[in-house]
This record gives structure tokens, C-alpha cells and sequence, in this order.
């Protein structure tokens, strides 16, 4: 039997160890964004470190301002593929509503569905707790079978990933030298659909905004003031109805001009894929893709910006009504970013846009909510043919190389503060409600997720 | 002494007293939208009930399927004049930014202000206990120092006209015998400026809705579906500015059809007042009019149609950012009527023109908020003539025939249901901050409106 056999065979015979492990770590409540939860941050970050070093890659808790991190090392001499640094995050989203839920979100279970298929509910049971395992599984089960590790490894992982990560560009200037690698793993991505592997090479940026205008210095009353007072709800719906023309196109100045065409071959792929539009909006009670008119649904959501109305309010929300004239509407405002498009250049054009629109009477505000690059993974990285061929093999179906319509930050970060490249393999289905009660992971998904990791590190390190 | 002025020495010398009443009436949270309320309306109705019973206007509160109604009637033989109906409310609207207050809308207080003038500071202090209570004290000095009132008379005060006076038309068709009388007197409306008192004897109509546009059948994740998913808050944001031309002209199909240009010598009148465009805007933080180009600011406020956004939400309007595509947006949105314009036909033409421009996969739903034309009075009416002359005596200045910019749904009941004119005397100033935080009346308007209103009562007493 090959040794990679002889792996898979061993992380087979060992699922239900695997599990019982996973669960552990998700009966932690390590929800970032809830000061309540700061112990139970650190509670996973220890029993991460402790778990890593148990495996063979000796781990330490890292102090930061906010939750800690988790780095570990395993090198030796003589390896031949790249030394690899694996990312993966140990907080979890909120659970509200909790009322949602069908069980305890942090009392993980194995539910079986009426089509027979088993999947393991919790919150982070997919997002990021139970893909970040299948790496660390896979690790453990190629050092208890062949005693080592066949390439260098950095494990780094984060606890504040749902809340920002404000704590990951210090730390990664604080530690450069230290996890500076030559390839990242990240596991937090999906496949195509259940059966079907995936490695995700183009993620979307975003620039995000909320805007206030303000028209009269205080709310008024229709009666007196309706008709000659400026009213800053039609000043807002003036300005946000700007925004994109009937072809469903933005108009900020200069918004296209770093939006790269897909390179024909990824075209040529993606119209291939079985994907329905029909069924993608129908599952969402739509019909008509809302975006460019002359873009498909996939090319929309993969490849293509767009701009968002995240949130709007203004006047009298309550029960009844208020003949009020508001003195102030907001709105929460996003681009999601494709290609060389540069945020803080977008986030000019926009408020130059809006400030055009204002009227000399009104005034409008802006107040910035971050903004990251698009990301890309070079089509013609070794690495991403090897990704490739190992998960095919797990899988026995060709890899589809898709693109992500949410950003992953951290990708960026390892691109611009360590000059290192990323591949995003992950396991999760859209249909697995991350950040939403009911949070699940497919078994097959951490099962077949462990064995593909195995069979990726194999192929990485021939170097 | 003559008798007027015995009656009007006792209302100097009763100022405290009368305060400290209106103070006990200003307590009460008597806010009619809102149902944690319910009890406190009832008890301002039992208030006014027991007040006006006291004072020789025996009194009743009067069930209805909302809040009550308050009647009281001091009638008797041989009396010259007509017998009127005087109409108040004493329900309040919501205090809602609460933190905009600076002290508590519920407990009044007056205030000095630097120029020495002081007001009544309070929820309600203007609309409409202050008001209405002029009219109560009037009464009360009367029958104290005369014995009798020279009117016959009826007070009629309703508790839900800020939230739409569901319960009016009810109560008015199963009691007409008893409510039909020769005039009415309506308390709710302003003066001209601080010195100079005013008729209202134009006064807009109203039609409100609430519309919900519905893209997505639930909140989606704009990294997933962000340019492909239709957004309602786009969709809203286009219904709304599509309401109005870019010359200030609303744009539904007839919606100046029975607009009327107004008469010649009103037109006059209004062009010799001493009205600056600039102070009246320049007070509320505002430069130019904002309605119809070719119209004065006085016209869009007093005599032309207007469309208002008084509230609109949708997504995520926390703190922070979420990237929600929401599955809902909602506005409340109205338009004042002038003329004959027909609250229905209006209606109509919103929801035509909002149903063409919502998307095959959305939808829209609209909810409706009432509608009430608008009310003009006879300007050769004697009481006019009369109401005109009694306010000139105590004010010292020549009344203006005012338009008015809100509604007063109640007059339109009168004249349908009742058959009966009304007469709108009251002393509020458009700075008064009603339906705003930090409502005011000032002490001039509460002292000065009740001698008014002994004039007005001796006036319309000769016959």
C-alpha cells in the first residue's frame, strides 16, 4: 500500500476521534464580537495551541490587544516543497436570533437528513471551526503515520476574524520575519456543490460608507414647512437612485477603469459549470438578475462590482404615521470591488458624486467603513495546479476554479504585508448558513475535507 | 368697568391658576399612537371632563373603540348668538427623539428665554392642550365673573387626532343631532408672528401611505449575491425620486388637475404681507424653496399640493456596517392637498405610477394612512367679520386671513357630516417645535389666547 494510502486509510479508521475533537472546540463560545465572550476566546485559543502541539507542531497562545493568536512551527532539513503557512480563524459569529435555532448552538450534533446525508450543526461548525480541523486533522494523521510532516509548516491562527481583525496587520508587521512563508492555506472557502471540489482564485473587495444628508437644522412639520422645505429623504433617493443606470451599470466616474475582462479560458470554464440563474435567484424569491444586463448572474456575483444599499433610514419608522419633514436621512452604502480597483479611489469618486448632488441648502457627511482590494490568485502558480489535481483525486471530478463575491481580508493582508500568495481550498456549501441560526458542515465535507488536505500537502511537497 | 373687562381683569389676576392646571393636563402622556399609552388618554379625558363639569360646562367621557371622546354642553334660554361647538384634542404625538429634549416632555416647565420672553415648555404645550386650554380658561372666567356663559354652548374634544381620528366619524354620524350646531370654533392653528394675530381660512388637505417594496424573499449576504439580487432599497429609492421633476413639479398622472390658481385679492393680500422667504427658511437652517420654481415659498406652504417622505427604513440601521442585502424597504409618504384635489383619486395615481416602476421580481405593498381634502372658509362669513374684530381689540393689530399649511381633517367632518362652518383662532407660532422635541407655547399665546377668546365669546354674543 502507498503511503498516501496508507494516510487516507488511517484518517478513515479515526473519523470518530476526529469528531469527538472537532466538537470539543465547538462547545467553546468563542464569539468575538461580545466582550461577555473574552474568556471563551482565549479557552479556544489554548485549546488550539495545546491541541497543535500534542500533533507535533509545537504552539504558543500570542498576546495581542484584542483575542490572542495561535502560532505554530514544524520544520526540519531537506524538505523539498514549499514551507506553507496555514490560516484559519477559532472565533465564531453571534447566535442571535437564538429563537431559530433547532438545538443549542453550542452543543454540536450529528443530524441526519431525510435524504440520509449527516451533517454536523453548531455555529462554526463550518465557519471557521470545522474547516480549519480537516487541516489540522490531516496533519495529524500524516505525522502518526509517517512520523513527520513532508513540508515546512507555519500554523497562524486568529480569534478575531468576525469582528474585523484589528489586531492582524500589528501583529503581522510585529512578526514579519516569522510568517513570511512562501504559500498560504487558507480553508474558509467552498466547493462548487456537494460533489464537485473547488479552489476560490478571485475574491471581491469592498469599500463601505454611510452617508448622512441633512436638510433643515430640525425635524419640521409637513404642515407648516411641506413644499418649500428641502426635504433630505428625496435629497438621499436622489442621490442613491444615481447611482446605477437602467443597464444596471454604476456611474461613479473612473469605476470601471481597473476592472479587468475574465481571461477567456475562465469564461470558457465558467459557462460550462451547471449553473442555473434561475435556480440561484429563484432559491431567493427573484427572478432577474439585477446587475450589468449584459453579464451572466455568475460573472455578476464573481467578477463584476457592484454597489450595495446595505441600510437606509430617516423620518418616523414607528407604528401610525408622523407628518414629519426629517431633518436628517442616512443611508449604509457598499462597493464590492473586482480586479486593480483601488477602494480609496472609488470611495473619492463616491462622495464626489453625492457632494455633486447635494443641494446648496443640505449638507452631507460621510463616515468611512473600511475598504480592501480585490484578490487574485495568478492562474499559473504551480501551486494552483497541484491544489487542483490532489482534490481531484479525492474527489474524482475536475476542480472548479471559482470566483468568491465576499472578501477575505486576511488574503489581502498576507499580500501586502508578507508578499505572500494564498490558495483558498475550502469544504463548505452555500447552503450551510454560516453567520445564520442553524449553522451547518456536511460530514462529507470535514471527511473527504481531512483526506483532500492530505492529499494537497503530498502534492506540495514534490516540490 | 365695563363687563368685558371685569371678565378680562380676572384672567390677569387667575394666570397662575390657570398654569397650574394647564401644568396638571401638560403631565399626562396622553400619546394616542402609541398603545402603552392607552390608560394615560383616558385619564386626560377624565381630566378635561371633571375640569369643564366644575367650571359649569357639565361634562361626559365618551366611549368609542378607541380612545375617548370628551362632550360637555352649558346651554340655556334667550341667548343671542349662535350656539357653538368649540372642537379641541387631547392627545399629544410620540416624544421620540427622546434625547433631543432638554428636559422632560412631561414635566412642564416655563422657560425664560435671553430676550426675556417665557414659554410653556412641554409636550403639547402648543398642540393642543395649550390651545385648547384658552378656550377652557375663557370659559371659566366667564362663568365666574358673570354667572353664565352669553353662548350656548358645546366642547367637543377628541384624543385621537394625531393618529388619524379613527373613532371622529363614528362618533360624529351616531350623535349629529347632538353636535350639529351653528358654528365651530377650532383652537389649533397659529398666529401670523408673536404680535400680530391671524385667521386661518385655507388649510391643506392630506393623503398618506406607507409602501413596502420586497426584493429578496429574506436578507441576503451581499458578498454572495451582492450585484446579481435586486435591492429594495434601490428600487424605493427610485419610486421616490421619480415623485417630483427636477423644477419641483410632482409628477402623478392628474395631480394638478383640481389644483386651483388662487383668487386675486388673496393673492394681494399675501403679497403685501411683511413675509421674508429668507428669515422663514433661514430659521430652519434652509436657503431656498424647495417646491414648485415659479411659485412664492408662501404659495408652496399655504396654497400649493406637495409631496413629503416623512420616514423611511430598510437593512441594517445599527451601528457599524453589516453587508445585508435587505429583503425589504419601507417609506411613509404623503402629499398635501389644495383646492378639490381628491384624496382617493390621488391615491390612486401614486400607486399606479409606483406599481409601473417596481421590478417583475419584487413586489409592493401599500398600507393606507387616511386622506382628507382640503377646507377653505367663506370669506363673507359674518362670524369672520366678527372673529377679526375681536382679536384686533386685544392684539392691537389688523388679523390676517392665513392659509395654512397642514391639515385640520376635523373641519372637513364639520362641513361633511354636520353641515357646520368653523372658525380657526389659535395662537401658536411656526417656531413652536410642535411634533418636534422641545415643544413650546409662549406664556403670551396661553394669556393673550384666553382674553381672545373672551372677546371672540362677548363678539359672536351680540347676534
Amino acid at each position: 500500500m502507498s503511503q498516501i494510502d496508507q494516510i487516507l486509510n488511517h484518517v478513515d479508521a479515526n473519523l470518530e476521534n476526529s469528531l469527538t475533537r472537532l466538537f470539543d472546540l465547538l462547545r467553546i463560545k468563542s464569539i468575538s464580537t461580545d466582550p461577555e465572550f473574552k474568556g471563551d476566546c482565549r479557552k479556544a485559543a489554548e485549546w488550539l495551541a495545546n491541541e497543535l502541539t500534542s500533533i507535533g507542531v509545537p504552539s504558543q497562545v500570542r498576546d495581542t490587544t484584542g483575542h490572542p493568536m495561535v502560532v505554530g512551527h514544524r520544520t526540519g532539513e531537506g524538505k523539498a516543497g514549499p514551507h506553507v503557512l496555514f490560516y484559519g480563524h477559532y472565533d465564531v459569529q453571534p447566535v442571535d436570533p437564538i429563537e431559530l435555532w433547532h438545538s443549542d448552538p453550542f452543543d454540536p450534533r450529528i443530524v441526519t437528513r431525510e435524504d440520509g446525508g449527516k451533517m454536523i450543526v453548531a455555529r462554526g461548525a463550518n465557519d471557521d471551526k470545522g474547516q480549519l480541523m480537516t487541516f489540522v486533522e490531516a496533519m495529524r494523521a500524516y505525522i502518526e503515520v509517517t512520523g513527520d510532516m513532508p513540508l515546512n509548516i507555519t500554523v497562524f491562527l486568529e480569534g478575531e476574524e468576525e469582528s474585523g481583525s484589528p489586531s492582524l496587520e500589528p501583529f503581522l508587521d510585529a512578526n514579519k520575519q516569522e510568517l513570511s512563508k512562501d504559500l498560504a492555506l487558507v480553508c474558509d472557502t467552498g466547493m462548487w456543490n456537494r460533489t464537485t471540489p473547488a479552489i476560490t482564485v478571485m475574491l471581491r473587495g469592498m469599500v463601505s460608507e454611510e452617508i448622512v444628508v441633512t436638510g433643515p437644522d430640525k425635524d419640521l412639520h409637513s404642515g407648516f414647512f411641506g413644499g418649500a422645505a428641502r426635504n433630505p429623504i428625496h435629497v438621499l433617493a436622489k442621490m442613491i437612485d444615481s447611482l446605477r443606470d437602467d443597464m444596471g451599470r454604476i456611474t461613479l466616474d473612473g469605476f470601471y477603469d481597473d476592472v479587468p475582462e475574465l481571461p477567456q479560458d475562465v469564461k470558457d470554464m465558467w459557462a460550462e459549470l451547471d449553473f442555473s440563474q434561475e435556480e440561484f435567484l429563484g432559491g431567493v424569491g427573484l427572478k432577474m438578475p439585477a446587475g450589468e444586463q449584459d453579464r451572466s448572474a455568475l460573472e455578476q456575483v464573481w467578477a463584476r462590482p457592484t454597489c450595495e444599499l446595505n441600510g437606509i433610514w430617516g423620518g418616523y419608522t414607528g407604528a401610525g404615521f408622523k407628518t414629519v419633514i426629517p431633518s436628517k436621512a442616512h443611508a449604509k452604502i457598499s462597493f464590492r470591488l473586482v480586479g486593480d480597483q483601488d477602494p480609496e479611489k472609488i470611495r473619492a469618486s463616491f462622495r464626489k458624486k453625492m457632494l455633486a448632488l447635494c443641494p446648496p441648502d443640505c449638507s452631507v457627511e460621510f463616515h468611512e467603513h473600511g475598504g480592501d482590494r480585490a484578490q487574485r490568485v495568478d492562474f499559473t502558480a504551480p501551486a494552483l495546479e497541484k491544489g487542483c489535481k490532489a482534490l481531484e483525486a479525492e474527489w474524482g471530478k475536475e476542480t472548479v476554479l471559482m470566483g468568491g463575491g465576499g472578501s477575505i481580508p486576511v488574503v489581502g493582508n498576507f499580500k501586502r504585508d508578507l508578499n505572500m500568495d494564498t490558495l483558498l481550498i475550502g469544504f463548505g456549501l452555500d447552503e450551510d448558513q454560516i453567520h445564520s441560526p442553524n449553522e451547518k458542515y456536511e460530514l462529507t465535507s470535514f471527511h473527504k475535507g481531512i483526506r483532500s488536505w492530505v492529499r494537497v500537502i503530498a502534492e506540495l511537497s514534490k516540490g
